[in-house]
C-alpha cells in the first residue's frame, strides 16, 4: 500500500503519527498495555490477518515501542513487550478511551477508569504538571519551540497562527515572564 | 481499500479510531485546531491528495468532529469548523504532541506548549479531574464499566486482566467506596 510518511514532517504530532497512526497499530498497544504478548494473543484478539499482524508489530519494535525477547528455542517463539518508550504512550490512549466514553458510547462505558482505593470514576483532564492547571486557551498556548525552522515560524506569525490550540489569533507570548504586580 | 471496521468493538479507544485513526484524520484535525477552515488550506498545509482529503473530511463531518458550512454560493464553497465534540478531541491531540517531542524530536521541540502568562513550557500529565492525582497504577485502574457485556467481563477476570492499565494482576475494585477512617 502506498501512503506518504509523515516522518520528515516536524510536527511532533506528525512524528508520533509515523510511528502509532496505521490501521491496528494503537489496538495493539493497547492490548499490550493490557498485558498480552504473543502473536497469537494479539491475533485472537483483535481479528487481525497474521500478515498484517506481522508487519504492525516489526513497524512498533523498529520505532522502539515494542521489544521482541525469544521465550522458546524449539519452536523459536517470540513475544512483544512495551519498552519504556512504549509506555510512555500510555497518556494517549487513556486521553482515547475518555474521548470514546464521552462520545461514542450511546450504552454507557464498557470500560472506565477508576480510583483503585475507592472505586470513583476518574475524570481525566490534561494538566501542566507545574501548576496544575489544565492544558487549555487562552492561559496555555501553542508556540514554536528551540528546533522552529523560519518556515514554521513565519506560519506561526501568520494570520491563523499555527499548532494545536492556536485559532484565528496570532500567539502573542512575551518573551520575559512578567509577574503580576501586586499593589502591596 | 479494504479496511476492518473497529465500530463494532465494545472499546472506547477502538471507537474511537473508528472516527479519527485513519491515515490523515489526526493531522486534519491539528490543523482544525491551528484554524484553518478551507479545503484549499488542508490542502496545501498537507499535501494530501484531494480525493482523499474529501473522504477524510466526509468522515470527520460524518464523524460530527466536523461541520461543514458554506461560505460561498458562487462558486459553491465550503469551509470545515471544529464541532464541540471535535473540540473535545484536543487532549489526545495534545498527548500526542507531548509524545512526541519527548520521543522524536532529538534536534529539541519545534513546537511546544507554553503558559501564555509566563512563556514557561507546560509538563503535559493527564490527571484525574477529582483528585489532582496522575491517572497511573497502582492508584488508578481500568475496570469493567456498566455497559461491559458478560464476555469482557470474564476477559478482566482472566490472567492478564484487560485493558489499558491493567497488567499481569486481576483488577481487584471494591465494591463500595470506603472512606478512610481518621481517630479524632
Amino acid at each position: 500500500m502506498e501512503r506518504k510518511s509523515f516522518g520528515h514532517m516536524a510536527c511532533p504530532i506528525a512524528r508520533s503519527l509515523e510511528r502509532v497512526g496505521e490501521w491496528w497499530s494503537m489496538l495493539i498497544l493497547r492490548d499490550a498495555f493490557a498485558g498480552f504478548t504473543r502473536f497469537d494473543e494479539f491475533q485472537t484478539n483483535l481479528g487481525i490477518a497474521p500478515n498484517m499482524l506481522t508487519r504492525r508489530l516489526s513497524a512498533l519494535v523498529e520505532a522502539g515501542l515494542l521489544e521482541r525477547h525469544r521465550y522458546s528455542e524449539r519452536p523459536p517463539r517470540y513475544e512483544y513487550r512495551l519498552t519504556p518508550r512504549g509506555r510512555d504512550f500510555q497518556p494517549v490512549l487513556v486521553a482515547m478511551l475518555a474521548y470514546g466514553n464521552r462520545h461514542f458510547a450511546p450504552e454507557g462505558a464498557s470500560v472506565q477508569i477508576v480510583n483503585a482505593a475507592t472505586g470513583a470514576v476518574a475524570d481525566p483532564v490534561l494538566v501542566d504538571r507545574n501548576t496544575g492547571r489544565p492544558l487549555a486557551e487562552p492561559e496555555y498556548a501553542v508556540v514554536p519551540g528551540p528546533a522552529a525552522s523560519h518556515t514554521l515560524r513565519q506560519r506561526f506569525r501568520s494570520r491563523h497562527g499555527a499548532g494545536l490550540l492556536a485559532r484565528d489569533h496570532d500567539l502573542q507570548v512575551p518573551a520575559r515572564a512578567e509577574a503580576p504586580t501586586r499593589a502591596s
